[in-house]
């Protein structure tokens, strides 16, 4: 059975299991005040020279989500989302859970616009104090379908936040993709655009560890607070540090991500020849094909794949490329995928 | 200056201060546990014979809301509304401030089909557990626009209600105008197809109070405690069950609603006569018509009104008749429409 | 049978009846922005010249304290308060619904010390981030005791809150008996002393009010989103104004609540002279005494008052006066406290 | 520098890293679903075989307690704990920002007994309404204080919440070392006194992971959405079952607790010959002393170990041993405390 499931299916890269067996015979200070999550702030914070960081460490996208969105807003203030965002969709609510409106916006392939935000926010302030006060924006990058926002989109969203007095939050459980993917901006022009964002490890060949960075000094103070009481507080700590050091120290984090879409992008290519139709041109490490129910079932007891989505009769699967994909499973994939399209 | 802004800019019917007056001599049990908030109850108990509901009395429709949702839901579980819902939209994130995700579904004409709270509930259990869980239906009835769920339709939402074991709540701050509304049911129907629903009476007629009806005896314990906690349990109660004795006495609840309705459908004929485009077509007390900028200034400084929306140039406004409204300042009304239109 | 249970058993004082028949023959906008709202916080901003504060009206003393609260606190923040505080015992934990500790101090006759508060905030700087921040301190006054703070512990209180940066929150559930109660401060000084108080309509007169005075500049923003979320933002918000004009504009907040005092001070001495024990001595209209069974028994059955705790055998018991005592009330009450240890 | 600090200043037992070096080269399932997270707990439930539990994997003890308090109780329900307890304490106000009040019991050496819950329940039901209501106890075994609950005391507790309907549930951060220290109970009993508890790995051996179980057949459904809607589940999630195999397979978990205790034993009696007061008399892996200023100075250059408390001018200081404690580091600190006494 090929595994494309997803990109949290498998553990980690070699280098971090051996870091781990390292730090297995040392002492440390518990709650994230160590030597490793020192050093890990420090590589995470010299690859964004132009802005001061915070770094902290929490394990999973959700719990990461919640406490920054709870640390940011005021009980009246909402977050405005893509539709088809995490906090929107996926994460049972848990925005909700601490009080926050979720305000939804019609996505275009997984984005938001500037356009779309000045039109929400205006709405708001039409019936100001009966309506939620829109006061974050949140978007992914990464999109959970794959695109990525170029710079003079992300440029665009910066600007109208900063005229409407916006914080903007960048969710990046799959942002190695996302800079890996041809765009012309690196960690250093998402420091200095976004407010907070935070950098995904679980889905990009880490145990189990983000690094949320508050680049916004306002928004520095008091965030250990909000992580204890969020229950994202981890007493080993260090074990998050250690993680991102193996990430970062020899820049895995590039390298697995641009592999990554390398493979998907070999995937892709090879649907659209063997003429299946894509549900969304991705540009990182999801793919998504629209197969019919003959191809479905063919795939279906050779490969292990997510349904996205039910369209009438056909269905929209999504394959993923994870650290661990080999170029010779995305082959076999291929010769796969060939033979459904023969059956029909 | 004419009032047609809302049904809540105005003090009570005269029965009702009455009844103040007279209260004013004696003393009473705090917290909704006197003889007016018993003999309140029993009233409007009398009225829906085919169902045991309990009767609790609370200030405010949002407060109501909240109240009654954060006492039915679970933390993980959501409520189904409209999009043009109440909770969804003008009470500043009442409900997601208790917790809870106010799932939204397009409305037609304000209101939410059988088919539509089916499709939504059905795609939260693809991703069950990585998505809310939708346990209520909210409907407003009459709706934010002015429409009324017919017998059919309720019937119908009943019914999938049952089938997915969800709780149907129906907000009644406009309840007296539904049910004037030439529709084919009572307020006994009410009991026996809601879990929980609530009659308005700040805007029907009272100083400020609504009465919740549990109707599900499963739901009936402990209300006392999450009112208490939400901040509506009133310390003089007493004053709530008083409104609804004036209000169903001598059915006074029914007969100003009728005649709001009667009034509005005046302006509502009036208008249509003179030719203005209505935004919908309401049953009830509210209004909407769509207005060029001239009739729209022409208007203003002559009636006190809301503005609804805006449709490029044009505006679409609301007027609403109330149990204060005269049949001599309909007319009047119907002067100033008439007049505004002779300017275009 | 007498009424001595509480001081908001019964309606209201006759200009507040008088000018609730008055407005019903007016329109208003919604929401307490209307010119009875204004008119009334003008009258109480004249109360307290040298501060200049925002005044909003809430109906009733939890939804008030917990809406104040829910307001001024970030998540990981929390309120000090006297063990005997209403916050902290029959608010039914409206303020922890909010997400937010009480940590409670023990009281001494209702009240806290600056050096407690020193004490406690100390304490949780020791274990910083493992425990909540302590960042407002809240005090009732009068307290739930009866007793009031004298100028010097309120200065003191003001000091303390200075330098640990601490807001200073006051309950004034019943403010107007503390103030009458013989101190040489006025509400001029509590509008200086304090970063937010409210002072209480419904135990002094009127039908449900309570006027919310904010004094600090950084909490004004934004505070009527917190009321209409919370639920506590009226639609025909203009009868709370309305009562707070009752109430001011000739004074009769303070003559109330001056009879109310001595009315209870002349019971406390008649229960002196008798020989009953005090549970607390009472400077406002709150009377405390312990009782035997059999005086208990004596007075169930011709006095309505509250059984307040359970001495072994002997019971405290509360007796209350309100704008409604009459002086023939308090001593018909003599005469039964006289007949009821004469069985002894 | 000797570590004396804590139980989770370490990484893990050499059997979960190599459970983890083998993972690594597979693929899983997520959130949890997976053959390891199913092997685990099949192993747990196979050490109390008299009750049929649901087992679910978290990690940490905040967020573990958190999810499990805001997944039994309703809104208005609260939970009772001594006032050394760990959500009363240092979680940062967690359990209150789920909405949950901690009622906190006065200690006896870190527990509360059956006779101290029954006077608090008895407490609240004479306020009906008013106060919250309580219906979950939760005890930490071992404690905060290194004390271990009795089969007696655990038997009356569970006897008292079944005479009151009151949930019980066990912290069980450090359950090995309670388990270890000499009781007559395992965890077949454990699991029969709980409705819902949790063994935790963290703080025995383990890298971070905590085993929920669930007891009560009510309490059972839905527990996965308020894992995933509270941050508490793991994408990767078969890491934390791995390190429950690690733990239970050859029953590392027990042997690492008794060899943790016995070291602790070992200091204990140490110190108590050299005449050092104890703060506590532990029997499980924490030590607590009083220390004056000059043997405190000897020891903190030495030892690394945590401040539990002043007491005018002494300190009560804390030494924990973990998996990770050598007898030769015992010995060692043994001399450094002898040294310690001598200089005074």
């Amino acid at each position: 059975m090929l595994f494309f499931k997803n990109d949290y299916g498998q553990g980690c890269i070699p280098e971090i299991l051996t870091l781990l067996e390292q730090a297995n015979h040392e002492s440390f200070n518990g709650y994230g005040q160590d030597r490793y999550c020192e050093a890990a702030a420090e590589l995470i914070q010299s690859k964004m020279p132009d802005t001061e960081v915070d770094v902290h460490f929490i394990t999973g996208g959700t719990l990461t989500n919640q406490t920054i969105i709870r640390h940011v807003l005021r009980p009246f203030e909402a977050v405005l989302a893509a539709d088809t965002g995490h906090i929107a969709t996926h994460e049972t609510g848990a925005i909700e859970a601490c009080g926050h409106k979720v305000i939804t916006v019609p996505n275009n392939a997984g984005k938001i616009s500037a356009a779309s935000i000045r039109k929400v926010f205006n709405a708001h302030m039409i019936q100001y104090e009966h309506m939620v006060y829109p006061k974050m924006v949140y978007i992914s990058n990464a999109t959970e379908l794959g695109t990525v926002y170029t710079r003079k989109e992300l440029e665009e969203i910066r600007s109208v936040c900063n005229e409407l007095n916006l914080y903007l939050m960048m969710d990046g459980a799959r942002l190695g993709p996302a800079l890996m993917s041809g765009i012309d901006y690196t960690l250093n022009d998402i420091a200095k655009w976004c407010d907070v964002f935070y950098i995904g490890g679980t889905k990009n060949g880490a145990l189990g560890a983000e690094a949320v960075c508050i680049a916004n000094t306002m928004l520095k103070s008091y965030f250990r607070f909000v992580m204890k009481q969020n229950g994202a507080m981890l007493a080993k700590g260090w074990l998050l540090g250690l993680q991102f050091i193996g990430l970062f120290e020899h820049d895995e984090f590039y390298k697995i991500a641009k592999r990554e879409n390398e493979l998907a992008r070999t995937i892709q290519e090879e649907a659209i020849k063997l003429g299946y139709p894509l549900f969304m041109k991705s540009e990182t490490n999801l793919v998504f094909l629209v197969v019919n129910p003959k191809e479905f079932e063919y795939l279906k007891s050779r490969v292990d794949f997510e349904i996205w989505d039910y369209w009438n009769d056909d269905i929209v699967i999504r394959f993923v490329t994870s650290f661990h994909t080999t170029m010779e499973e995305v082959e076999y994939l291929g010769v796969y995928l060939k033979e459904a399209k023969e059956i029909d």
